[in-house]
């Protein structure tokens, strides 16, 4: 038997006889010939079989065989300029592992609500799985960058005893009698490990009960958030800014061909140029008040922004924007005030451009236990739920900032794709968690 | 100013004037000196603070300065091969960021339900920081040896719709009218994606509601799962062997100074070569019943090993040992059944020495639509739950194989920790949410 390659590899093994394991993307047939286009994960290659070669029998077989049947061939590999991948295959020998004849996803248009319910056939097409090996390449990035910078990836929990920030967007579940709330962010135990590790990240699934069904939202999401001691909120910004940079680097050295299926404009990335521009909140507030179409005049100050202002003010912008100086009122409790602007933080929103929505949010954090201990009380929160975090004030605090950016939506604006349910392999949204 | 640097970077400064900012570890003072041990989450060095250099308002304040408080100080850094990291600073400069004069964790010993409580805090001890680098360490080697291997990571869905296996040990949750379970396995969803993406393996949190308050149980656990197509299960044992060995290679190579502070016997760690022993389960009944203290004659044939059973098997190998071969009905209905012993099955568990427990389960996967109808049949499971779970074995199906094998076991091993709850940052166990 001649030696099993895989198709990524298939370069290296031109002039010789190799057996490939996979699937039938596609199939042309003509007089005595058929050009199968076989995927195996890995990549696709152009397998040709013609009556010269093969047996009739194996032409019957290739006759019959229908999209997705599973196959083993063996042929000669030949550089072919012509064909996707560069590489074809002579065969030799074909067998059918499973003969499939009634794929459900043909190749006429399906509706979205069909393309859902069969969302475990639907990402074998090109597209999905573009998407898929560019989130496994920005997960990597993301895994590379942090190592090299001195952070250690530490795991925070997802059952958490107190609901931090009001209830209505958690889920909660029976803990053994007590009951437990999904995490919705890290940040707080980040900040107890960032004490003990200096610089720290957390990455994992992220729950929210939003009954939104926007396209940029998942009941189920997967969130990095990052923690440093002794980062300011400056440190904090030009340290995102390297993050993004450096994810972009990663998609368009080794996602190529990726982006090239999923259409990207790739000049759009290439152009994203460090430092990102800065607007303050109350400038942004300006900008849409004045020019944001339909909301003109409409927008309060001291309102948070939603997906339509975030759109409208990414799209002002080439680069990646910085939205600074949120007051204090629409933001989290431990966010530390902007000693030279007080009504405001020390924080800001990243959004994409082209009006992707906001990738990023950070902020420096409020280190000193009595102004945080008053906005606990400023936002009626139970004080008592975060006795454990008012040590981290009380036994050597320390400057520290931090900021979370979500996989998704950083997929969403990477790969050029509107709609966040294609960004990760099983969609969670408002009465949509089948398969 | 001079430079601000970190630990970890000091021998490249050294007769250079630097700043550093941290926590203060520990102290010894004596007639008008002060070894200060610095820790800044990157490592730990000794500042020697003499009245001869520093103003007598300095001195005191280091005479005032407690365990834990936070501190910047500046100094030139010299080679001392007596402390440790083999750098210290002569101090020229101090200030005290908080000062903190009653850290609650002293030196003396606390009770293990303390700890747990202060859990925030003990995670700034030196053990508990080397554990925490060992974890950090293993989960980039994991990523880079599935990024290596041409997996693609994938990320699962915690939110399922049905309960696949008993709803005994499920968490679960209202999902905006339906009923959600929290995931104990990405497998069934890694399948589908394998058929896509050909190698894939997901990572993250799985949630079992267990009753058991054992050292190696926790209520939620990072647990990383593997799928291939076209891996036999030969294929998979060999793949798991490599795996174990590259995670011990790069633990070994990366935290010799963790494992030196955990007193880790190395030597047992470095003894390990693949391939490991493999044990037919009718050996290993029978070694139970023969030589189990305190067993001897009264384990079952056809019942599953308990962590009891799991430590003296892994006690009797000093390499990491695979027990095959489990009959049918005790394993999972998606094992495909061993044709050469048909009441058997193609898997496998991976059992650490030392006794350390199971550290890997892995099968190969049936994959005949007729048979594994009428094992979902035989296990009385809701048929109509896997229809998608059908289509995998009726649209291209192949064979394939995958594991499981949980960070936080194989970290209890790697460090020779013997309770898993130091494994984790926030362990969540049987009444333990906190904080």
């Amino acid at each position: 038997m001649c030696e099993t390659i895989q198709i990524r590899d298939a370069k290296g093994h031109i002039g010789q006889k190799v057996r490939l394991r996979g699937w039938l993307r596609n199939k042309r047939s003509g007089k005595n010939i058929h050009f199968l286009i076989v995927r195996d994960g890995s990549g696709e290659m152009q397998c040709v079989a013609v009556g010269e070669v093969l047996s009739e029998e194996a032409m019957d077989l290739c006759d019959r065989m229908g999209i997705e049947s599973s196959l083993d061939v063996c042929g000669e590999l030949s550089a072919d300029d012509r064909a996707p991948g560069g590489v074809e295959m002579q065969v030799s020998q074909v067998e059918a592992l499973q003969l499939v004849e009634d794929y459900p996803i043909a190749k006429k248009e399906h509706g979205t609500e069909f393309l859902m319910a069969n969302r475990h056939l639907w990402l074998r097409s090109s597209r999905q799985i573009a998407i898929m090996r560019v989130r496994d390449e920005v997960e990597k990035a993301w895994a590379d960058f942090f190592y090299d910078h001195g952070f250690a990836r530490v795991d925070t929990p997802i059952f958490t005893p107190n609901a931090v920030e009001g209830t209505t967007t958690l889920f909660d579940v029976d803990y053994h009698g007590d009951k437990a709330y999904l995490s919705q962010s890290g940040q707080l135990y980040n900040e107890a490990t960032a004490a003990a590790l200096g610089r720290v990240y957390c990455f994992g699934p992220t729950f929210r009960a939003e009954k939104s069904k926007t396209r940029r939202h998942l009941l189920e999401f997967w969130m990095l958030e990052a923690e440093a001691a002794f980062f300011d909120h400056e440190d904090n910004m030009r340290f995102q800014e390297e993050l993004i940079l450096d994810t972009m680097r990663a998609v368009l050295e080794n996602c190529a061909e990726q982006l090239a299926i999923l259409e990207r404009d790739t000049s759009k990335l290439e152009m994203v140029r460090a430092p990102f521009p800065r607007m303050h909140y109350r400038d942004a507030v300006k900008l849409i008040n004045e020019k944001m179409p339909g909301r003109e005049g409409e927008f309060e100050y001291g309102s948070d922004f939603g997906a339509p202002e975030e759109t409208f003010l990414g799209e002002q912008s080439e680069q990646p924007l910085f939205i600074t100086n949120f007051p204090a009122n629409t933001k989290a409790f431990y966010m530390k005030r902007d000693p030279g602007d007080p009504e405001t933080v020390l924080g800001s929103d990243l959004l994409a451009p082209e009006g992707y929505g906001e990738l990023i949010g950070g902020s420096q954090r409020e280190d000193d236990l009595e102004a945080i201990l008053a906005r606990v009380r400023e936002f009626k929160l139970p004080e008592e739920a975060f006795e454990w975090y008012f040590d981290l004030r009380r036994y050597g605090s320390v400057p520290h900032s931090g900021f979370g950016i979500g996989l998704e939506r950083t997929l969403s604006w990477l790969c050029g794709v509107p709609h966040i349910r294609e960004t990760i392999a099983f969609p969670r949204m408002l009465h949509h968690m089948y398969p």
